[in-house]
């Protein structure tokens, strides 16, 4: 079964915004064993939208849609897609009521043209929308399928899995193998040294997709295995996942949905240890990380961003000397920073991060990007030293993900060989 | 003119690369005054691109390709470009000869293969790769072009405007209009009131291009002009921008690339203010977004993230018996926390917000997305209260989003009639 994409909007045509998914869908699609025909972006016009569809029902047998569905008089999709296959429209009331609840819970005024959102062409599908106002749907013609979901990337992410695939398999059940992903999440390695670490491994004569999925600082690596029976997936994965780990454990730090502040926050919680955190070039994106996670008031004391010297003397007890002699990003002032704060807040870890960002803040023995991160225990405090290479955004990102991989490892037992 | 593009690769259709050659492109054609007709991706498959080619030529008057140009078995662009026109191949001298010497200088070992990238179909321009191996060309077919650039971003970015832009320019010298847009960052209002607070307004009687750009937690507005000249553009821009602000200027914090943290830092640093950030339910977002901009540590002294309630007393100085009486989430603890960071930080401004991100911690008097934000300035302490409607992580972003306006406000002067 071969498919087709759509993406629809004039902030696409434009280049006002990234499509970003094209390639999320064909990614999913990928997963399935379903092969993309093509994908299409087109603006909001009732033309372009019919001969897209055209198009793409000529190669494909689904057709996948986002964007437009919105309330307002440049989202025309619903219309046009009713208009190029010969549909009335008609108001469905079970969404509608469903639409007027989140605006009654949201504290929301209702106007007359949000119930645009509870229309669709006659005869189609509802796709359900567990986090927006914007229901997808699905209409046939001569046996393919066209399902239309919104183009907000994280309604889109959650609809496709949950209301696109299934009703694809259901729609075609011959081409319903039973599909299982494994996902590796790695970090400190490239992805082309991902794939050469990979070479020798022989993941394709599994029978195994093998795909490559950077999300800085991440990459990450999904195994798809589609076989006839969960049983023979489960085997293959196993085998597979044994044949990754030899060759990329060390860079390995969480699989499947796990993320890196889930798998801290977890531990933390089981080994009932408290922490604080001390900031300087994160700026407090570690904390701004830990508190995603529902239940982190009870393991998370207090964060402090400590921008000024003063700070890191007031706050962390960081002598005026140390940081005169050995200056405010260097290894002595970070694990008097962690010590400090782990000591004051009465917890019993003190994790603690100082370095530049930059862009500005350099110097030929410290370069932008210089790190030091630090973590005491009471006992002992480890520190370690990290050199990055990228933009102020970026490099905040990588100290403060490098930062809580280091307390994962110490919650894990793995401490490392350093004082 | 109207304008196709067209990426070719089975990393695209496959997800395992993000395209962001037809956003680049799109952008570059709309800077231009050339609307793109439709975007298309297709795998590297001769069948395909010969119809994404037909697909786009009965749209568009000229065409813009990338990808496929490699020295490799699968780079097929040019030979499918050449056999979906009729034409032969042919090599040429001068490029090979250019090839060879980048490879000479660059100390790499010659294979044969590269010869085919000095390939191209007969009568074919080339359009010079200053960059890289593989050189562009462009075709023409009754009245129409199609230009080929190689799909390396870094490579695309570059030819775009050196060779393809002026080719256009010069084939279709009657279509350059002048483009301009206007951008509105608005915040508090959903996309579909201000589409309706617009309808009177008639922005499309003005010749306007009008589009929504929701951006949690923001909305953008984004107006287009395509005139003749740019006086009339600025003209038209300029009596728009007073009927939207007269609708919408509220709403409105930002214009153009403008963010909410560069201005609260551009006016922070401007009138020489410190400041002092303690945040609980946000988790150290504020002081993330602000450290985000460049030079943020002339302004910011520090920021705290006080998540328990001894934290709140040891480093704001919020006593214990009011958040016994009235609960760490409140008005009062806001107003001291506020003022706490402002006195112990010595900064000119203190910046505090308590709340209840969720999903758990509500109660019917103080239910999930209840937030108080307070400033204080040594003079007096402003207080607000808000009842956030989203999930954990969106109630963090929009808390912070508006801690981050009432900051922006009250440097503006605009203080509102609050205590």
């Amino acid at each position: 079964m071969k498919i087709g994409i759509l993406t629809i909007g004039n902030e696409l045509t434009s280049g006002r915004i990234q499509d970003t998914n094209s390639a999320l869908i064909s990614r999913a699609m990928q997963q399935q064993g379903w092969p993309v025909a093509a994908m299409l972006s087109v603006g909001d016009d009732n033309g372009a939208i019919r001969d897209a569809l055209e198009f793409l029902l000529a190669r494909a047998e689904a057709v996948i849609a986002t964007g437009g569905l919105g309330p307002t008089a440049d989202d025309i999709t619903t219309a046009a897609i009713a208009r190029a296959f010969g549909l009335s429209l008609r108001m469905d009331d079970s969404v509608l009521a469903h639409i007027r609840e989140l605006f009654a819970k949201r504290r929301l005024a209702w106007t007359e043209n949000n119930a645009k959102q509870a229309v669709f062409p006659e005869g189609a599908g509802i796709i359900a929308n567990p986090t927006g106002t914007a229901a997808g749907f699905a209409v046939r013609r001569e046996g393919k399928i066209v399902a239309v979901i919104p183009g907000v990337p994280a309604e889109a992410r959650r609809m496709l899995p949950e209301g696109v695939i299934p009703l694809f398999r259901k729609a075609f059940p011959e081409t319903a193998l039973h599909v299982e992903t494994s996902t590796f999440k790695l970090f400190g390695i490239p992805e082309a040294a991902v794939d050469a670490a990979l070479a020798d491994a022989d993941l394709a004569g599994l029978g195994l997709g093998v795909g490559f999925y950077p999300n800085f600082p991440e990459n990450h690596l999904v195994l798809t295995a589609r076989t006839a029976s969960a049983e023979e997936a489960g085997k293959k994965l196993r085998e597979a996942a044994s044949r990754v780990e030899a060759r990329l454990g060390k860079y390995i730090f969480a699989h499947g949905q796990e993320t890196l502040e889930g798998l801290v926050a977890r531990m933390l919680t089981e080994k009932r240890l408290s922490l604080a955190v001390a900031e300087s070039c994160t700026g407090g994106l570690i904390t701004d990380r830990l508190t995603d996670i529902p239940g982190s008031s009870a393991f998370l004391e207090r964060g402090v961003v400590t921008y000024s010297n003063a700070s890191k003397t007031a706050l962390l007890g960081v002598p005026e000397a140390v940081i005169a002699v050995h200056g405010a990003v260097s290894a002595e002032t970070a694990r008097l920073m962690a010590e400090g704060i782990r000591r004051l807040a009465g917890t019993g870890l003190g994790l603690a991060v100082t370095g530049i960002a930059g862009p500005s803040g350099g110097t030929e023995a410290k370069p932008v990007g210089t790190v030091h991160i630090a973590l005491a225990d009471g006992e002992k405090t480890l520190c370690r030293h990290h050199a990055l290479r990228w933009d102020r955004r970026r490099n905040k990102i990588a100290a403060a993900q490098t930062a809580l991989l280091i307390l994962l490892r110490y919650l894990l037992g793995d401490v490392g060989d350093n004082r």
